[in-house]
């Protein structure tokens, strides 16, 4: 449940309902121009997006196109939209958006700007809350699942009288949380991982724990691998830190060794980041065989691998992490709990070589200063007593029904699985483009998340990620099924 | 009050007890090796500082010089210091402090690094917890003066049972908890700021706030300027993102505005990073005039404004802002409640021109997604209704006692205000070179915050800065004096 405070600040819900309305005291031309005025405000429609042309999108409403057309008029009066001759309707670069007279954006600002950071953009419609529907685009588990009666009891224990006043009026350890850090250390011991306390440190979500690899191992312009198709937050990171982002095709087993090899060779890349089990959005796991093979060529190349193992908590007993095999050499571990208990909550945490600590530790302290405490220490709670193993395992065996039940119905809608279903995500084709898919959805209260939001350079592709855990219901697969029909 | 688990992992306090201890089972060449070795383990003598000679160390600890040398032997042996032919003996700069073969740093990675971030470095020392002792060089108020009773109360208010799912389990809104957002508006919008929610944007403390304006505005290579003296971490910080710092001198008005001036002639600065109202470490505010000649100048040559209002809860009344009489157009305003309420919640914001708002939140979305809800939650709750308006009459209340007694005692013991004392933080002149002293006084268990810490090129200084809150006991004085003695 959203409360009113959530919400009120929105104006409107993220996700716009299904059918404009005649009997409205506001025209349909101005619920039209509203409609795709909230979305790009949004997001989720991005800059240089297309419109759909008058005549399709007059279709899809059955509407007069002269109705269109005059909400077009706004949007454009607007400066939302432009029209482009001969080519249609698009959605504005934001640079021109910025309110004549309000900013001081000069002309030589507009002359600096690095590129937009497209993914960025669309990203950002996925954190609006939905009306209520499950949305097939989510990242993250519905709420309903992460509940659990022991998260409460954490926070009791940490804001209780007396313990409050401790993590809340001086800062806490540079490092992070040490009853967290203790926790984790042993979580990471009995996966194998000899990390100690002291070279663990906390983080705002997993997120802030690959900028601050990334700021620290990295200066403008360095090459750095990453898994292609992959999460393009990390894409966009890299691109606005300024470096040269190369693409390697993640297979079943791993990444492409062969690619890899050849871009070892041009363009010595300082880093590899990767997301080895319940990769992202295939939901791969690295094989130990590739594991081996992808350390010895950051030992010969002498590049660094950051394993992001976000899905870690939802991943089968005994999946192959690089950092094991390695030992924390050259590998940095990177991972969090958004998944599986508090996505709010933005606990992250990274384990790193011993030798690189100290520089780690400072770049955090350069980006944020220390982290908050008492949501570490409550996160501590929850860990100890074996308390969110278990939440995990349960978390784990209603995913695989879920997941049974969502393949046969993405398969009966004439969707193929192009990776073997696992974990939260699949990765499907539809046998459409879905950017335009996307937006006709949209209509219908639904986001997804079409393949072009995974690739580094975004380009039409049939492709997209669902999550399990809320395409397991017909109704969804209903509208998919008459939308695509009338896309292909 | 620390509780076990905060101090559990340090191994040992941040700051030593006084005297070596000739009872200990341990000899005094291990005693005095160890408490090296920890300060420089915690920063507290930072790489490429120098040792005492053997012989001030001997008379200085009534040791026999063996003992010393002994000691030194040890510290060599560790990594940890290095002697140089007639210099004397320097604590190892980090990178050869690498464990061998335990990290992956290779040659190509050691020519690779930035420049040491040696003022991250010092300030490290100043987050471990103190030995119970006021402690001078503190940046915040201490703990006791911050407790008041609203906020478990507000604290209560967001994590009852219903409430706590909300800011829990799903991600909150990117822009920050609307409700903070709404308070915040407000605030501002009373100081005389157009500063609507929508162009509010929540942070992990005001570090994470000035960071993220960083990263938006400029590439590397950009000069900024910067006031000098200034926060360490900000030159800092600056510095790691590969900008060019150019120091402006901060006079009792307001910055120089010749030298700035000259510098925008010469190298076009594309921001200047001001603490306009009590200025860390002078305790300056900036004059209208003042205020309205470097926005005329920003103007002029087109740079952007980062307003750093830190300290603005405990300014006098009607303190001018550059955000307020610019209205947001080429300013950014940045605060956080690390000086009035709760530094280990680490809530932060910033408000944007409305131009600039959009690609500020991609960058804090890149950064760390978003930020904790729950926290935001109850800093709205301590805001509204008044009660962090009263708390913080009180504390300014508080704080006059103590200036006014800290001041008297100051100028007993010696030292000369170089500015007006005002706010938090006073400026003295100690006739000594303070980085020496600091070291003297660490001994002693007194931390303190030598001038070289708020310089962009750090170098010897006479100079320090004392928290008005941690120095109004004349022990710290008596002590103070007697080093200072045997130092000048």
């Amino acid at each position: 449940m959203l409360d009113a405070t959530f919400t009120h600040d929105a104006q409107e819900p993220g996700l716009q309902a299904s059918a404009l309305t005649r009997t409205s005291a506001r025209t349909l031309t101005e619920q039209l121009a509203e409609r795709f005025a909230s979305r790009i405000r949004d997001r989720l429609l991005p800059p240089g997006a297309r419109l759909p042309s008058v005549r399709q999108c007059a279709l899809q409403h059955d509407l007069n196109p002269s109705t269109v057309v005059a909400a077009y008029d706004q949007l454009i009066a607007q400066g939302l939209i432009e029209a482009r001759r001969n080519r249609g309707f698009f959605v504005r670069e934001r640079l021109s958006q910025a309110r004549p007279g309000a900013g001081s954006t000069s002309p030589a600002d507009l002359s600096r700007m690095t590129a937009p950071v497209s993914a960025a953009t669309l990203i950002r419609g996925m954190f609006h809350p939905s009306g209520g529907k499950p949305q097939p685009g989510m990242g993250v588990l519905p709420p309903q699942w992460l509940e659990s009666p022991f998260m409460a009891s954490a926070v009791r224990k940490v804001t209780s009288a007396g313990v409050l006043a401790d993590s809340s009026l001086r800062y806490g350890e540079p490092l992070g949380d040490a009853h967290l850090r203790r926790v984790l250390s042993q979580r990471l011991q009995d996966m194998g991982m000899p990390a100690d306390p002291s070279h663990i440190i906390t983080t705002v979500g997993a997120t802030h724990a690959l900028d601050i690899v990334s700021r620290t191992l990295l200066k403008p312009g360095d090459a750095v691998m990453v898994e292609e198709p992959g999460w393009a937050v990390e894409f966009a990171r890299l691109d606005a830190l300024g470096m040269r982002i190369l693409p390697v095709p993640r297979g079943a087993s791993g990444p492409d060794l062969a690619v890899m090899a050849r871009y070892c060779e041009a363009h010595s890349p300082r880093l590899f980041v990767s997301v080895s089990v319940l990769h992202n959005p295939t939901g791969y796991s690295l094989s130990p065989g590739a594991a081996h093979r992808v350390l010895q060529l950051a030992q010969q190349h002498d590049f660094h691998i950051v394993e992001d193992d976000t899905y870690g908590h939802i991943a089968p007993e005994h999946a192959t992490r690089m950092s094991v095999l390695d030992g924390l050499q050259r590998t940095f571990y990177v991972s969090g709990f958004a998944k599986i208990l508090a996505p709010n909550w933005r606990v992250g945490y990274l384990a790193s070589p011993p030798a690189w600590t100290e520089r780690l530790l400072d770049t955090k302290l350069l980006a944020t200063l220390t982290t908050p405490s008492l949501l570490e220490r409550a996160m501590a709670h929850c860990i100890e007593q074996g308390q969110l193993r278990r939440h995990a395992e349960r978390i784990r065996l209603r995913l695989d029904v879920a997941r049974e039940r969502s393949v046969k119905l993405a398969q009966a809608a004439g969707c193929r699985f192009v990776a073997e279903p696992a974990g939260l995500f699949g990765w499907v084709d539809t046998g459409v483009d879905t950017e335009p898919l996307a937006q006709r959805l949209l209509d219908e209260g639904y986001l997804i998340a079409p393949g072009a939001l995974f690739h580094a350079a975004r380009a039409p592709s049939t492709l997209m990620r669902i999550n399990f855990a809320t395409t397991q219901e017909a109704a969804f697969w209903r509208v998919f099924s008459r939308l695509r029909g009338s896309s292909a």
